[in-house]
């Protein structure tokens, strides 16, 4: 049995759980049972299970933009491609967790949005961040004449993020990745897709 | 106070709750207190919580087929302008809750669909009779050549039911509606619009 646990090891825990029960079916002593921690150290780390959930948010957002990270700087590949490439690889994901989970930035902006400011906050902070990586690739490939000229980087990162995030909720109640690979088809091949 | 109380009343109380808290932050005794039932009342209509949530879904789902039935219906507008004119009514109901609630079917999606199959499968159904009303106006506006010819009908009412849901999603964190404005302007006088 692991007897060492840190902050990292209960955010993780954390994580695993929250992506599959959403924020307020996770109870903390779940949480501190898989993590093995007594619970006098949860609040050491923690204020509150609100400020949990912020480093949760963080934790994922950190893990995703790992994931990112060499797609988006993959010199090999135009701006487009790139983008694409990130979404793909997220459906992979999707589907080797048998269509479940998701995304924890898209569940949490569904249940906590109306309820947290804080976490709100926390979550437009990392939507804005992806959108302006997307935003930065999406005017490269305009310079480059991959997608319409007269078509704003900025919104239409929002867009396919957006586009993305309802594509996966379709998903998630439908169990297959259809409108995911649908969402991919229709945004990438046809409507952005240069005349 | 009132006194009398029904199946019905429950359901609207939790319907309102649900929409603000979700599923799993909805306490039954809140929305007891709420409707001024008592709690065996309560166990006479409904088996579970469960249960109680797939009533308030069936219930969602009535009160929007409500809204889009006259306007799907107008034969006054083009098939394509029917459809656009549906989401903007739920654009402005949105602005008129301050950009909170949003659709409680893209919520109790993502918050459920991995922990209750009959929920999923209720939530299935819902979002697939609405594409289906989609898809046959989105057949018309194909008939006359109001969109491109090569593209599926059925693949885009779904597509565009998730990147609503998805605008959605980022307008509620971001409280404004700017990104189902974005949807709007993107789909219907862009992707969609015969060169």
């Amino acid at each position: 049995m692991k007897r060492i646990h840190s902050k990292d090891d209960i955010v993780q825990a954390g994580l695993d759980i929250m992506l599959i029960k959403g924020f307020n079916a996770t109870g903390v002593e779940a949480i501190l049972k898989q993590a093995n921690v007594p619970k006098g150290s949860f609040y050491n780390f923690f204020s509150s299970k609100e400020d949990f959930g912020l480093a949760i948010i963080d934790r994922y957002t950190a893990e995703i933009n790992e994931v990112f990270h060499p797609i988006f700087n993959d010199e090999s590949l135009p701006p487009l491609e790139r983008i694409k490439k990130s979404f793909e690889t997220l459906i992979t994901r999707f589907e080797n967790n048998e269509c479940t989970k998701g995304c924890l930035i898209g569940n949490l902006s569904l249940e906590m949005s109306d309820q947290y400011e804080n976490v709100r906050q926390r979550l437009e902070q990392s939507l804005r961040g992806w959108a302006k990586v997307l935003s930065g690739l999406l005017f490269q490939a305009q310079e480059e004449k991959n997608i319409p000229a007269d078509l704003d980087p900025e919104m239409l990162a929002e867009s396919l993020i957006s586009s993305f995030q309802g594509a996966l909720l379709r998903s998630k109640v439908k169990k297959s990745s259809e409108p995911l690979k649908n969402f991919i088809y229709l945004h990438f091949d046809r409507f952005l897709a240069v005349k």
